[in-house]
């Protein structure tokens, strides 16, 4: 209450301001990520409007923004699982918003792995991952919607399977969309007849 | 038959010398590539017992490499199918056989790219494939055996996504294969139960 009676307060509004660029980077990083994992991040500045000293204060390298990326994901996902009745049909819808939402940033994983403190952020980043999907995927295995051997690693697993369809020279972001489809419908329903 | 007769003409000779240094250079190439395909050319000449020229005067560049392993592996994936009994049987064991000779050397196609010839190889490869599977796919599909909307390019698709699901960093042969596997049985079988 404090705070909001002052909103012109130097020191908020600094934080504000820094939130505000973090914000920006982000936005920015995930968008140009979403055609290459290796573009310049000079450009990831520029995209967010904020000048390349203020993008290394944030993230020191792109190892720290792609671990920041990923925990945005899972930032998002766990709001989608809060925000849909819990039970047996909560693993497909969560697992194509992981999907989706990690093929728009193919890489992310193996530029988060170049990074100092990789083992500790992965390990991080894949215990939370972990923490989300084991509720829906222990009751859709109850219920017999997946099949009974799908373990969490499994869910990595399609991830990666995903990733792997898209190719890697495919710039034009509709037909990657299609292909994502296209992947994920291949490993939801399998191609035996 | 004069030839037969003659083992040791010079030029027959020299020529068999090189059909084996090659053959020597695309089983060492295609051994290391297993692990990494970013492994220096000058291993794949100590492996193969060969010295770096000769090397160079089979395979240019990596690429040329890459593509000759690939042509090799179409090679064995023709007689696979030769040696199997035509019919809707045949499409499963043939996208197995491919997977597990593609998914041997990761990154084949990505290092047939950077080639200067790649865009006529690449469709040369892609070709052969299509041709070799298409027979297979619609005998597979008329008889309900596989999903009735697969297509050609999915077995593509199939052999990216099992490659995808593979850990960049794993260097454990037994693993890779297990990896395969489960890969394979999630795309063959699906994931809904």
């Amino acid at each position: 209450v404090g705070m909001s009676s002052c909103p012109d307060k130097p020191e908020t509004a600094l934080r504000s301001d820094a939130l505000r660029n973090r914000r920006a980077l982000l936005r920015a990083a995930r968008e140009l990520f979403a055609g290459n994992i290796d573009v310049p991040m000079y450009e990831i500045a520029r995209l967010a409007g904020v000048g390349q000293a203020t993008l290394y204060r944030h993230f020191p390298d792109r190892s720290a923004l792609a671990g920041a990326i990923a925990e945005e994901i899972l930032d998002e996902l766990e709001v989608f699982a809060a925000d849909h009745p819990e039970g047996a049909d909560l693993f497909f819808p969560l697992l194509q918003c992981f999907i989706r939402l990690a093929s728009q940033s193919g890489g992310l994983i193996a530029a988060v792995r170049e990074g100092s403190g990789a083992e500790s952020e992965l390990k991080y980043l894949n215990d939370r991952l972990f923490a989300l999907f084991a509720c829906p995927l222990r009751e859709a295995k109850a219920s017999g919607v997946v099949r009974p051997d799908l373990e969490l690693e499994d869910v990595l697993r399609t991830v990666n399977m995903v990733h792997g369809a898209l190719d890697a020279v495919e710039v034009d972001l509709e037909r990657r969309r299609a292909d994502v489809s296209r992947a994920l419908d291949l490993i939801i329903n399998g191609i035996a007849g």
